[in-house]
């Protein structure tokens, strides 16, 4: 008889987008004519580039010919675009073999799929507050979780504890949902303790390309000895807009190893077995974003975020609430005024302000008393949000 | 210390093609002025069509533009694509719920990653010759693999032995490498032993549009019951050209439970948990191979390439070769003339008539003395490959 992988029984329904559905559209049908801003959901809303869209076409184009049509590709990825993920490393002073870097579908898949590689028995440590993902991928897998607390004593970036042993590591800077950013001597101590623990570091650099801030790495392996401790999980989704059109890249150092085996080995064979490449539309597209123009377009983009961030950060500012994130990163992380509780916040700004934000509890139990607000906005709706906020009254 | 998940290590080296290409490369280093013709692998040749194409580019025009731009997509699918599918199933005489149908980046993503949901300690029953991911996403997954055979006592279709007891079966219909196809009865007595054993068929039905005959069913659903105990597993790969593309489908029916648990549930969390959908352009791209210029560009292109089957069948034939498939499926499956070896077939072959197969015996040990044609390729180069086989003395 077959038998189902009961540790999906051990998974937490995840209702916390739902349930913001459900009340947003509760308060719409209620409120027809009240215009609903959302800062929720970590989601772009700007559209792709030309140099982008550029990439798209010449790649649609190939397709159509029998001269240039492109059947099954590389699984880790076209040459093409590999090299120019090289080159991009180069710029944080990275040196990788074309053959350490992996073409994804996104980061969601590859933070996934990468346990495979790795034994049920491992410890792992999570941060809390944290993308849900992590901790529902090593429920899926049967894994022991051990949570760091990410708080306002440690500005919600929690540091090496060497009482606690783990194996595997989860780190994303600049941090969903916080905004945190670790700075060089803190992913310093990050690197020494995993080594000291033979343990590895999953360092999600989702959002790297919103570091302003030369002090901070936008990448794990600007820390020495970090290629023999960490993979790096990337995307292009906030970075150049992909989140509907799926690329990202993976970055398995082939001084990686684990009990004498090259992680990249396995990480290559877990990818030709059950992963057959990114489409080649796409990987030209992401190629794109790597040309003089696309990196300029694409920062153009960031900062219209990033400004819509600012006029966020400022108006809470001014209205005495206090927050992290919003430099480094398309995300505000607040205290709730009043010591209101999450859900409290969410009900009071949907009513009073119409506008959606994300309740920090629902990534996390220190995630309590604490609210997200993302800049992935239009800059007019974020104006107008900032004016709605002006007008609460807090205190 | 981290631990590395040791199945990997129980992994054969796949040299099939890895071989295959180095005794190329070096033929034809040895004679840069012979026309090597390869019938080896089974990727497409013929680009996509133009209904495929306008789907693109209608994709790539949303994405540019603010208006239209499409950010994460739901994991399942967009509705417009699974409508169609749905649609597309109703000609079998399938009714699925929108759903029951999951849009994938392809079938070896789905047919590896579907085994998250079900526990390692399951008995998975493959046949032998096979894909090797079937077997190789098992061993990564430490699960007991017993094999059927499928040889020529059986024309290479292994029915049900109820002395075996199973949790997982795997099915290929029509079939790679060998180009069977399991008819109605057939199909049936698998449901039946399925279900005796309350076992889940993983049905791979990626060459299904290959089918040209009335009385093989297109999908397991035609069967009585099937939708209590099969996973579909399909693809656009061969159906419309999307190998580099990218995009499949997966059936998980509602009436599908273990345990009393619906793995439509689990498949559904799997997903939302480890992927984030197929790029927005490529479903775009599916959803013009199912326009009515759609299915019929794309049924040209699948006739060119069974009228190379056809060749290639009328000349193995004039040859005294016995073989199977090349009807209903696009791989030709040979006997070995004068009981010559898979791999001594494979070296006459490319050195007298500079004809590249694929070699049986890859596929597993019933493979041995036989031989795979593949019929994705030009028509001229079948032709004149039809021409040079005829030119070989055999006996």
């Amino acid at each position: 008889m077959l038998k189902i992988n009961k540790n999906f029984l051990e998974l937490e329904d995840s209702y916390l987008f739902s349930n913001i559905a459900q009340k947003v559209n509760k308060f719409k049908e209620d409120n027809p004519d009240k215009k609903v801003i959302s800062l929720g959901i970590g989601d772009v809303v700007l559209p792709l580039s030309a140099p982008v869209i550029a990439g798209l076409e010449s790649g649609v184009k190939d397709m159509a010919s029998i001269e240039t049509f492109k059947g099954y590709g590389p699984e880790q990825g076209y040459a093409f675009l590999r090299e120019v993920l090289q080159d991009y490393y180069k710029e944080f002073s990275v040196d990788l073999d074309v053959n350490e870097i992996f073409v994804s579908d996104g980061a969601k898949s590859d933070l996934g799929n990468i346990l495979d590689i790795f034994a049920q028995d491992n410890v792992v440590l999570i941060p809390d507050p944290v993308y849900p993902a992590y901790v529902d991928t090593n429920v899926m897998g049967g894994r022991k979780i051990i949570y760091m607390d990410s708080n306002i004593d440690n500005n919600f970036l929690a540091l090496p504890d060497y009482n606690v042993k783990a194996d595997l590591i989860y780190i994303c800077s600049p941090n969903n949902p916080t905004g945190a950013v670790y700075n060089r001597d803190q992913l310093t101590k990050w690197v020494e303790y995993a080594k000291e623990m033979n343990a590895v570091i999953l360092f999600d650099a989702a959002y790297e390309s919103f570091i302003g801030n030369d002090e901070i790495p936008h990448s794990i392996y600007e820390i020495p000895g970090a290629k023999e401790c960490a993979i790096e999980i990337c995307s292009l989704s906030k970075t150049a807009g992909f989140t509907g059109l799926r690329c990202g890249y993976t970055i398995v150092p082939m001084d990686l190893r684990c009990e004498d085996v090259q992680l990249n080995k396995l990480w290559l064979r877990r990818q030709t077995t059950k992963f057959n490449g990114v489409p080649y539309v796409v990987q030209k597209a992401a190629a794109g974003v790597f040309t003089k123009e696309g990196r300029a377009k694409c920062k153009e983009v960031i900062d219209i975020y990033k400004n819509n961030a600012n006029i966020l950060g400022e108006t809470l500012k001014e209205l005495g609430i206090t927050y992290i994130g919003g430099e480094n990163s398309p995300y505000i992380w607040l205290k709730c005024p009043n010591n209101m509780s999450s859900w409290d916040f969410f009900d009071l700004l949907l009513e009073k302000a119409n506008i959606v934000g994300t309740p920090g509890v629902g990534f996390g139990k220190n995630g309590e008393g604490y609210f997200r607000l993302s800049c992935f906005a239009l800059k007019e709706n974020v104006i107008e949000a900032a004016e709605r906020l002006k007008k609460l009254k807090f205190n």
